[in-house]
């Protein structure tokens, strides 16, 4: 289980008492603050703060003295209009604030996201938890053959249960050994030495805060099908969270980014041959096979949200 | 005056009805919400939302589950721990968000600040109001003959009468011709070229978003004695305000910031050979005669709090 | 003219004398480095010093020990993958300075680019050139009516006429009344003062260093046609040296960016629609009149490069 | 070792051809372009490029045409003024590119300065080689039990081999159940899920480039005493390589930076008081007992360069 019945008690704190404000609020994001969603086998995600919401981008696309709202459709054209048109600015007036538990591995890949502030749970300060990732069976799978960074099949129940016994194993080991090397009765090594011995599934936590825009660059990046699925579930949750805080915003967000695709300018030559009846092949299509089968992919089937 | 009937009016309508809310809240901040402060002749400075207090602070310096905060007194020596040994990651985790009202040239030094988020009022998309900058008598000084980039004493009157007169009339021939070139029914010139025709005391204004260390760095350098006069009086507004948002952050940032002072290598050495009841001279001191002015200047006054 | 002989004189001493490196060097960015491309009336882009290559893209992404390039085909496909599949870090590893002359509304929208670093000429400490943009009357446009932040149609040459008289005559009265505000025998304002009263075409300089994935972030919003012609032409002359300076890199770019158009879910929708044979309407389309106006924009001509 | 046959021969040949080159160039650069500097017992640092130099901060700080150069003494005088009122972006316009062999529990504490541009090594798309970081005996040490994040006394040698044995043979296991995972002709798991079980000590690698202005603040905080040694021994190197890259720069910085030190609006005061002659106690300093020892030892000895 993610949390201890103190944490639960910590947070729960947070959540008794609401105070007056004049600041924008979302209802639909004061129901979910604090409360911590599940991800992975011990991970997290909860809303800790927000600011703005969708009527905060109206308000500095037109750099107005109020509200800056207008009816709700000329709202909802203007936040299309935006997001079509890569104005990004206006979405960097909101912001949110996440606490997240995560494996190792997962956070490696979540900091090379920079446009972010972030503080994590320091191991030379402190001593980390016992806690690591291991995988559900269904999702052990193998090396892609098409995709040299992806994943193929999913692995035979056996195979499944020898690689979480490997996994589990060794984190174990390796964490019995840290607390030994800690053990002020023992060793007494330095917490920041000691923490070399931790392997990469080991849980860290953060607080993480980013902006409005950027928040969507990494949904981009990390809710598509090719981002790793451990950081996949992450992004998926924020995915929803993101519809339930600025609802115009995330509708135009899947309709302009998440669920459009990008055409080269060989691509649109070819679209405009075969828009003209032209019968075209991938050999006098000026496109290697792989781009062509990418473009087929996009044509034969509904773009996927994810 | 700086705001038409209107537009209080519109920002009156923003303070009317608070909303419960869960997240921390400021109540000094939510007094001042919405509402303009004047700055300079025709400019204003208003928060328009804010994310955070010092308690926030405390939780991500924690990572902790719950407010974070423990005893005042302990968050108090949290964060001055943190200002003293330049931790600033925490103090980014709370935000503010302003609408700007001001001239041109104080808009060109603002914006080298590239931490932070801008949304302008676009002057190819709208007609700019007629409002230009035009300093008080008292604030027209020459050229500092010490400082190449900075002011020395203060016009007599009928100098700074003359300059006045120049500057609006100047303005206000340009900006009669700004409407000229776009009157629809005569010129009809773009609007993203008749504006070349304005001058640099024009008002423009922008949502400026940033967080609290960035926002303590803005206040750093145009809160400082050297800043420009016309970007200082922003500045100096909002140190009220940070000290209304977050006052144990305040209180840290003028002890170990704004009131602190740097000592060279070379400084400590000599002021080492000082507290050692030698008589040290500028000739063996190291220091070049500017530095040592500067030396004596700290060490004879109590460091002004700007 | 843009440069006086003095300024000639002392670029040349910089082209005089090649220094042996084994840094990446690149002999078409030699050929023109430090020499001024005109830009405007009295406007300029010179490139001052790069880092890098296509070479040094190819190394990155490969984290390799030597050059990381292989045969030019796979550097080339290697760049093209990395275009398509907007692997941005690895075009970070290459980095351009420019000393640039502009006009100072010109200057306003340049440095909305955040991730860049700049130099500005400082109007506090040195006194401006009487120097201002005047447009060719061939680019003086009525505002259009389609675009409620663009150009129309050229007004005719009577307008023009009229308008650049006006833009002169305001332009040289704001300088003459800088100058005698600034005169140290006469009023002797300080320079930060009088800088205000100056009209926004009056040219400013600065130097500006960004890497190759920023630039090319900013050719695609200012080499633009929607951008505004005043800074698209810096854009264009920058384009070519890209092109000249990172080959592979600058037409991946123009395949994958700046040729290609991104179709929306509901786009593509209307495109495997047609694609089947079947004839959609606006109307029955999902999409709004003016959706449908740039998707048929799109299919019908050749998607042009800027 | 910290190097292959193969990666050596790789290196020679990027060292063997000189380039004619109008670019700034800086010899006692060129000697080490690309050699490796070997830290850590199989971690390296190289140069792989630079642009600018201290003439580079000149050109930029003075806007000028040519190489903005004067007598050197100054272009000294300069750079120590812009290094003393923190003018930083002059020194933003010179950039360096590293390559850099590290553990990954030191990648995760550099990672962490967001203003550079990082290309790591991928463990989805390469398998990790067996390396890993084993502290000499002499750097192992205890927890510190004044500083809560540091290391105290070193470990007597019995206790050191003790230690080494653990993260020797639980990185060996975790390393070589790693392999059994990856085999393809065994278990087959996908590389982004089996690197999950190695260690923090593992060796990875990445290219890494910074502007001058960011590399300096790096060395501020890693090269600093408080730094972990891990890291601190790569600032180090990087110190040596800016003594030599951009000799008035680095000399600057040592004088107002790593030797400097900030007294606070309250140890100024003592400061004033001392020097007039007074006796002040911590107890009527207005300073915590903590302070007071910092202040008094910054006054007792040289402020060590680190």
């Amino acid at each position: 289980m993610a949390l201890t019945e103190d944490q639960r008690a910590e947070i729960m704190t947070q959540r008794h008492e609401p105070q007056p404000t004049l600041r924008p609020t979302v209802p639909s994001m004061e129901k979910i603050l604090y409360a911590p969603f599940e991800v992975l086998d011990h991970g997290f995600l909860r809303v800790v703060d927000y600011m703005g919401d969708d009527g905060a981008v109206v308000q500095a696309a037109r750099v107005s003295y109020g509200r800056g709202t207008k009816r709700v459709s000329e709202d909802a054209g203007l936040i299309r209009y935006l997001m079509r048109h890569r104005h990004s600015t206006p979405f960097e007036m909101c912001e949110i604030k996440f606490h997240v538990k995560l494996p190792l591995f997962v956070a490696r890949q979540w900091i090379r996201h920079r446009m972010a502030n972030v503080n994590e749970y320091s191991a030379r300060y402190s001593i980390l938890d016992r806690e690591f990732y291991l995988p559900a069976p269904g999702d052990i799978a193998a090396q892609s053959v098409s995709n040299r960074q992806g994943r193929g099949n999913v692995l035979p129940p056996e195979a499944a249960r020898e690689v979480l016994d490997i996994l589990e194993r060794d984190a174990m080991k390796c964490y019995a050994d840290y607390e030994t090397m800690l053990d002020p009765e023992g060793l007494g090594v330095a917490r920041e030495l000691a923490r070399m011995n931790l392997t990469l599934n080991m849980y860290t936590q953060w607080y993480w805060k980013v902006d409005l825009h950027n928040l969507m660059h990494f949904l981009a990046l990390r809710a598509d099908s090719h981002a790793q699925y451990e950081i996949r579930v992450y992004a998926q949750k924020m995915m929803e969270i993101l519809e339930a805080w600025v609802p115009l915003t995330a509708a135009a967000f899947k309709e302009y980014r998440l669920g459009a695709r990008s055409f080269s300018a060989t691509m649109l030559q070819v679209l405009r041959r075969r828009l003209a009846g032209e019968t075209v092949t991938q050999a006098d299509s000026g496109l290697s096979k792989r781009e062509w089968e990418e473009m087929n992919a996009i044509l034969a089937e509904p773009a996927a949200l994810n």
